[in-house]
């Protein structure tokens, strides 16, 4: 009887090991078969997944992408409104080494996307999906009587104000991570969150 | 008598030729040969001047970045505080082709300076830059009691938020072009300028 692969365990397999290398050197200076090492395979085993440095970078975003989207589901279980968009903001940002390793392969794809229509196609899906989670939380609070919902308010642009902010946070804080702290982001978050609560009519007096 | 060469306005002309060219098909695909005949250059005349990639994108960069400033000190001659924040705004989002031909340029420069620490280090000092900018602009604000100066206003807090938003827009303007409008960036910087602005005295009645 031949062996049995499991393809599925083996691409993850690969994947888990690629997107800290892209991370950690970069697109260019991942070699294939350098990789195929660490994964301990055979060269060829790894071109049979991911047939050029393409497909292993896209393979090793969704990865990152899923991994983020994940901690987001926990961390917002059971809450709705301002207090999910806090938890989405604080697993979005890059407040620690693994989620500034994340930022550094969305880099290298963002950089690729621009020459890639495919790619460029994945990431607008992303971000679609994020305006819409962002959007979301922004409707329930209003809902809940936690937003204003007079018309000076333009939920539009304050998605995309968040969704800029945090995008812009992710280069910011692997390219000057000295002036980019985690803590900076963390009064960042707050400040951009506490300015669309609404004020308790009982306090204007 | 032999033909003088002035190096400096042949190295500026390779450059104007070679930021459109690196922002239309990126650094990868950007041949020297092929940059070398488009400016009319013997091949080896180009890698005298730049003797790799790495150089020429370097080059394009500081030269993107100086149009930037360019255009900011134009536009901010005799303003100051948030009058002169506003025009920074709009001329560092890319909301013309010509400033979204540039972001592409900062795109490919941030992803190689991610693994070249000299190309991260004059990232460094750019931002370092901007957030200067960026503060003295909030604090002639205060001083004109524009915006105000209680112990709430985290003045680091706020220049960083603007500072991430400008350059999260950078990318989505280039990757989701369709949802990152210029009319929408024109729309976010009124409410980030907005919020700043301080309520008069006598309208709190």
């Amino acid at each position: 009887m031949p062996k049995t692969v499991d393809h599925a365990a083996r691409r993850r397999a690969i994947v888990e090991v690629a997107w800290t290398v892209i991370a950690e050197r970069g697109l260019e200076a991942t070699g294939m078969r350098d990789l195929a090492r660490e994964c301990g395979f055979a060269n060829g085993a790894l071109s049979h997944y991911f047939p050029s440095k393409g497909d292993l970078l896209r393979a090793a975003w969704e990865h990152v992408f899923e991994r983020t989207n994940d901690r987001v589901a926990t961390s917002t279980a059971g809450l709705r409104g301002l207090d999910a968009l806090e938890q989405f903001c604080k697993q979005v940002l890059p407040m620690t080494p693994s989620a500034q390793a994340e930022a550094k392969v969305v880099l290298n794809f963002w950089q690729r996307a621009l020459s890639h229509p495919d790619l460029a196609e994945i990431n607008d899906t992303a971000m679609a999906t994020w305006r819409a989670f962002i959007r979301r939380c922004l409707h329930e609070a209003q809902t809940d009587g936690a937003v204003t919902t007079s018309a000076d308010f333009d939920i539009e642009v304050a998605i995309e104000e968040l969704l800029a902010m945090l995008m812009g946070a992710q280069m910011l804080a692997i390219l000057t991570p000295d002036a980019h702290t985690p803590l900076l982001q963390e009064r960042m978050i707050a400040a951009a969150l506490q300015r669309h609560v609404r004020t308790p009519v009982s306090t204007v007096n």
